[in-house]
């Protein structure tokens, strides 16, 4: 059995084939333009592989209720073309395959759960950082949809009293974690590029506080077994380990499990199936369409 | 069959005794004191109703990872005879019947979820506003343990700029949700009663603006279907709508959700089942036993 794995995101397609076992046997990218455009090429790449079932891991906002006939689609995206897109349904019936889908951070928390840094674990947090902060949870055994699904970037969260920018800059919230986190908000308030600046920079002491009270807020929220922070902004090596001293210090040792009091620094982790975690997730939403 | 349910508080206990249906056979009270003089009365009075189940919706924090031989226990409690006491091994062993325990919180979640506020959700939350602040956090049909379980009181929020009081009560954490919105916070701000104070007055408008960034957190996080909240603070009826209102200022469009945008009053509710849902919560816990 072939399974084809989607990818989707807003700027490129990663496409791959699978084995039952994993065993990646193709791989293909192509830039995001336009649906008219990219979905053709992404239904003949495979159709040609002869793919037996397909899982697809999207940029959002996507409908995933599954009693709505819109289920499946691009919702609300700040990308036009794409926007209200049948993107699931689209290929689905292209491929007469089964076919299933969730969000590209879900499929990513769903990889690093099954055979990632969160390997055994039946509840755990993928948290990315970059252009935008994102997240997927997965409680349970099972990623979390709900109403529409997570959107953690958009947790409001407290300024920094000391940081000079303490609104953010989302275009919809005052002081939420991606108007105060993410790439852009940090090089707004470095005024330059995240990545000239010295680790010792004092934006990062910020970066710290904001990733901490975020870490704090989603272990109050779910108690997840495990928290992975993965983007860009943490290709910074020093920065995790701020972020792990910080929620330590913001807990104030509320929360008595010794995975937390003494071994942080295996509780806050890195991704381990970057750059492929989204693709892995999509492997296995196939898998189980 | 008849089940027994314990709401076990840490002012009182309320034990009762149902059928398979969920009719309630018989009920009683008694008062929180230490363990060794409690816990006897409670055992005495399931073993004279020839109960065949047990179900416990406790106070906590709770060990509830199953892995552990403290599991079922009360642990970092600030009630110190009750720390570290094994509530479910106690009560299971003298009674020799299948026994379960869950929060307080989870148990009126689960309640709420299957025969009250939230009837057909897979997906909601239930807080309580009192002399503390607590959640119960059901997800895709269960309630959501983790590592510990969710202490949704102690999620840290932005103080309001006219807040006279911005680090909140809470000795662990400044401006946590529990510091920040419970009756004592409330009441200290107030410099009187919450009982004693006016619909008007400006200590609601904060009330509103720290319960619904709590929602907006929530919404964010998990994406529940709908949000129950209860307590002595919810008491005040005209404070649900206002928390309503401004959990959409806050959103601020984000998220596009009819059931937010168009139908809040029937997204953030007062519980159904008040003030028995920690009961019958029991009573389900402990028919699945």
């Amino acid at each position: 059995m072939k399974i084809g794995a989607l990818e989707a995101g807003g700027t490129k397609m990663v496409l791959g084939i699978f084995d039952e076992e994993g065993r990646l046997l193709d791989q293909t990218k192509m830039p995001t333009r336009s649906p008219d455009k990219t979905v053709p090429d992404m239904i003949d790449y495979f159709r040609e592989k002869q793919i037996d079932k397909l899982g697809i891991g999207s940029f959002g906002p996507l409908n995933l209720n599954r009693h709505s006939p819109g289920y499946g689609s691009i919702t609300a995206t700040p990308k036009l073309d794409w926007r209200d897109y049948p993107l699931l349904q689209t290929m689905q019936e292209a491929l007469g395959i089964p076919a299933e889908i969730d969000t590209d951070v879900n499929a990513a928390v769903m990889a690093e759960c099954r055979m990632g840094a969160a390997r055994g674990c039946e509840n755990a947090v993928y948290v990315t950082v970059g252009t935008g902060v994102g997240a997927g949870v997965y409680l349970n055994g099972r990623t979390v949809h709900g109403l529409v699904h997570p959107e953690v970037g958009h947790m409001l969260l407290r300024p920094h009293p000391r940081d000079p920018m303490p609104g953010g800059v989302c275009p919809y919230h005052e002081s939420c974690l991606e108007g105060l986190a993410s790439g852009p908000a940090l090089g707004k308030r470095a005024g330059k590029d995240g990545a000239e600046l010295s680790d010792d920079d004092p934006v990062f002491t910020l970066e710290a506080f904001y990733l901490a009270q975020m870490c704090v807020n989603l272990i109050m929220t779910v108690s997840p077994e495990k928290i992975i922070i993965g983007g860009g902004v943490l290709q910074r090596s020093s920065l995790m380990d701020l972020v792990r001293k910080e929620t330590v210090r913001l807990l104030n040792g509320y929360i008595q499990a010794p995975e937390i009091t003494v071994r942080i620094e295996s509780y806050l982790v890195l991704p381990e199936l970057y750059p492929i975690s989204g693709l892995l997730g999509a492997w296995l939403i196939g898998k189980d369409a």
